[in-house]
């Protein structure tokens, strides 16, 4: 069984002592009731993960002493989704998780012509986040930026490999066909409704490969998962 | 756009007419206020696709005249996941959700040594299941079976490919290395937890191969989800 795993940002990789904040000293001392002494790690994603025990229980400061620290890999290629937001901002969360526990790296939320009006809470959706990676045992945060205008962002847009996923019936590439797997890559996906034709186009203009996410028409925020395991799996 | 699509089980591929139950009739006459005239399509989620228009809009009992009849092609491979309950409800309907979304064909619950006592209500499954094969435009109702013993159904289960997605270390292989994306396959996922080791090794017994989704480490719902994109893409 792993040691615990907690979220804190911005750890001196030479320190030998560290106090929580008030969030992390509560949920460990007050509700995961461990004590002084107990081991556990810290990760402040970025890949950093420290390994200590508790010297001070306090439940306000909590003093961890650090006794080693490892960095964890990063993963080999750098995987990005600009995803359409959803109106139903809980199956956007759910994607987000998931995206993070496949391991991604960058996460783009589109505004598209179609695109529902659709409330985004930056902190909320960061906190969803920090679970998933602690969740999934991992030490690297995902970068989210803020929501960003598919037109404005998409020319200006630079990667190894591009594509997007729309819904046309044109020929499209398996992911295979255009990667070996390694390629740094973006993937975009579109808002309920689909990209527009004029929005298709402008992509394909940039150089954005059409690919296929299999037969069956998929929700958004299932697009979004499908396209994080793909890319996690090569 | 695509016609609205309804689920409405048992109709006769040669019927002219056919009269709706009260639950479909309300939804199209009440809630989506639609009209004598208007057309529609329905299916028996056994593959046929009926097209008409509605005759009468009686909001316990509407009646629709079939003009035209076809039949969507099933999924070339019969792909089945078997996947442990988890104690969190919504989680598991996600993934059912999703795995219809993708194209699945049989989904069976699994009750694990290591399986959290998990409310499983098989009508709201079912009805989920419905909802994701209409709203992704299937015709194909996957096979939702009751949930059963892992240790019991194992054995018994049997199909071209079997494989298991567990979480030791040790090599696992792709699943581009076991199949080459034609033939029938049924994935095995654990609970939160993972399986057992006495498990794994009664499954990797019966030629269970162990496959890989990936580098990091996935909730079941998650390993769910994983497996029924890969297995849809190919």
């Amino acid at each position: 069984m792993s040691l615990p795993l907690f979220f804190t940002e911005n750890i001196d990789v030479n320190a030998s002592r560290v106090t929580l904040d008030e969030g992390n000293s509560k949920h460990i001392i007050q509700v995961l009731r461990m004590k002084q002494g107990d081991a556990l790690r810290l990760t402040d994603g970025k890949g950093n993960i420290f390994t200590g025990n508790i010297f001070d229980e306090h439940k306000k400061a909590c003093i961890v002493n650090i006794k080693e620290h490892a960095l964890q890999a990063s993963s080999p290629r750098k995987s990005t989704i600009a995803i359409s937001l959803v109106k139903n901002a809980a199956r956007f969360e759910w994607f987000l998780e998931k995206a993070v526990e496949a391991g991604m790296n960058t996460i783009i939320p589109l505004l598209c012509e179609r695109t529902e009006k659709a409330h985004f809470r930056y902190d909320r959706m960061q906190q969803i986040m920090i679970s998933a990676m602690l969740q999934s045992q991992q030490a690297w945060l995902p970068v989210l930026a803020e929501p960003v205008k598919y037109k404005d962002w998409l020319p200006a847009h630079t990667n190894t490999v591009k594509c997007i996923a729309h819904c046309n019936n044109e020929e499209k590439y398996h992911f295979r066909q255009i990667t070996d797997g390694n390629d740094d890559i973006t993937i975009c996906i579109g808002p309920e409704g689909d990209f527009t034709e004029q929005e298709i186009a402008l992509a394909l203009q940039h150089d954005f490969k059409p690919v296929s996410l299999g037969n069956t028409r998929l929700r958004t925020e299932t697009a979004g998962i499908a396209a994080a395991v793909l890319l996690a799996i090569k």
